[in-house]
């Protein structure tokens, strides 16, 4: 899974650039954008579903792999992705393809 | 709740218009969309929660509406309503602010 | 057909206004989106259409009902306005449906 | 100036009703939401001004009348508002067109 | 033309992995999604064009190169798909451009 | 800066690809770009400020790119830069975040 490693080494290096060059604000940012995923009402594993289908209509592929591997470690089962992939389809068009194919290919690397 | 009776009436009538003005293509599209939400994999209450998220992040008042409407229909709670809200707020930021705003007197409206 | 008229009316009242208070640079623009629809290597009513799916892709009522209006203006038929809102609809996704259910009722009352 | 005035009242109204029936985070968020406009290096000032771009190109009237209110507060000539719609209205392309025309409302009416 | 035979082989190679590991619902949007630019009242050739446009609008290069490859096909000339990146720009803003430099430098690669 | 000088002379190519190939009205519109930005009530420095955030929430990274090296141009600080990216994530989400990442590696680099 070389693929998934490089993925996770580059964000984390990237992310460390912006904080450490970044106010309070954006670090405040970051820590809610962790937070907010967190077991609640719902679970950790829906909350990633639903950030999965948002970064699908939004089209943001870096952000559709984060969630993906988020995914994978909550156990999602291939057929589940699948599901999520339908709705965001449907919902955003065949614009989303594009991004529904390096999805997909990205997610068959991590169950390998 | 008139508001609630109202949205699907209009909503029911104008999609009779497109049906009755359209080939098989666009009647195709609307099947479609009602089969990707039935249980599968997944249940239809977290496919709702989907299609909510979707169209939170997607800005569309008209379709928040309408997954919230299906949404009371399963069950959901307004904690869990919150929470999809904050996904899609940290995801798809301020922007969002005003269709939360309209979200959440509707979904207070149809719990009322 | 009062819609319609009204439609009119009122963009024009604020176009006056924009211009009444913009620079030359706004001027430009305006008069820049003027010409492009124009009879070049593809007709006017072409361009019409284009302009129309490409409203009806980023989901803008007002621009989907002006460019319905001209449209109309080129002769148009019910039947190519809806392969039109086919393909607004597949690339666009079901998001463009509240779009699309006003988009059919203002052409159904421009033909009556 | 009544616009004005209802529009603030709504907008906290609504605010209000989310934050009473909201968790931690959004309430977080709402919070960051008001700092990040702040003086820092760059004035509040020029800040309302990247508020005000950003939701024109984003396309929220909303937003857009929020931010007219604070340009208004911090002294904003039209001819500045005039000039910060061209960038919108270059970046944004013509579909940013039928917001221009409510904000220019929305500000003469502020003015008056 | 490497450029354009590597572009529909990667495509083909992804849209198989995709429905190979999809239910009923994905292979139906697919279909829908051939089916929508077929001649109808509209020509295929028209059809197309609109396609461009939207991913135009949307900003999809893999979505421009594929209708392009399609308006390739049905001759369209220099000039005419240059009318149609005009109203796309004019809609859309020069946020489009880095698009459109991307897209016109396959369209000429396809022309050599 | 081999990033910075390369980013530059790849877009000045396919600028230059582009206006070769297109009629009046795209030459139009690449002049009005240019001419927006300039001194004005505002200055050509808060310009590429609106420029930069605006490009931010409609997540094109080139175009960032671009206002970036204008921002540079015109000395803004590290800090300022900073101040823009908190405003365009507030109001875009954290779907901007892989364009930030982006753009604080390219801006650091012309930095060094």
């Amino acid at each position: 899974m070389p693929n998934k490693k490089e993925f996770a080494k580059e964000r984390e290096r990237l992310n460390k650039l912006i904080l450490d060059n970044s106010g309070i604000e954006i670090k405040r940012f970051f820590n809610l954008d962790t937070i907010i995923y967190k077991d609640g009402k719902l679970s950790a594993r829906i909350k990633e579903m639903l950030g999965l289908v948002a970064s699908l209509v939004l089209r943001c592929d870096d952000c559709i792999k984060y969630h993906l591997l988020q995914c994978k470690d909550r156990n999602l089962s291939t057929e589940e992705i699948q599901e999520i992939f339908s709705v965001g389809l449907i919902v955003g068009g065949s614009i989303t393809i594009p991004h529904i194919r390096k999805a997909f290919e990205f997610w068959l690397d991590l169950n390998d």
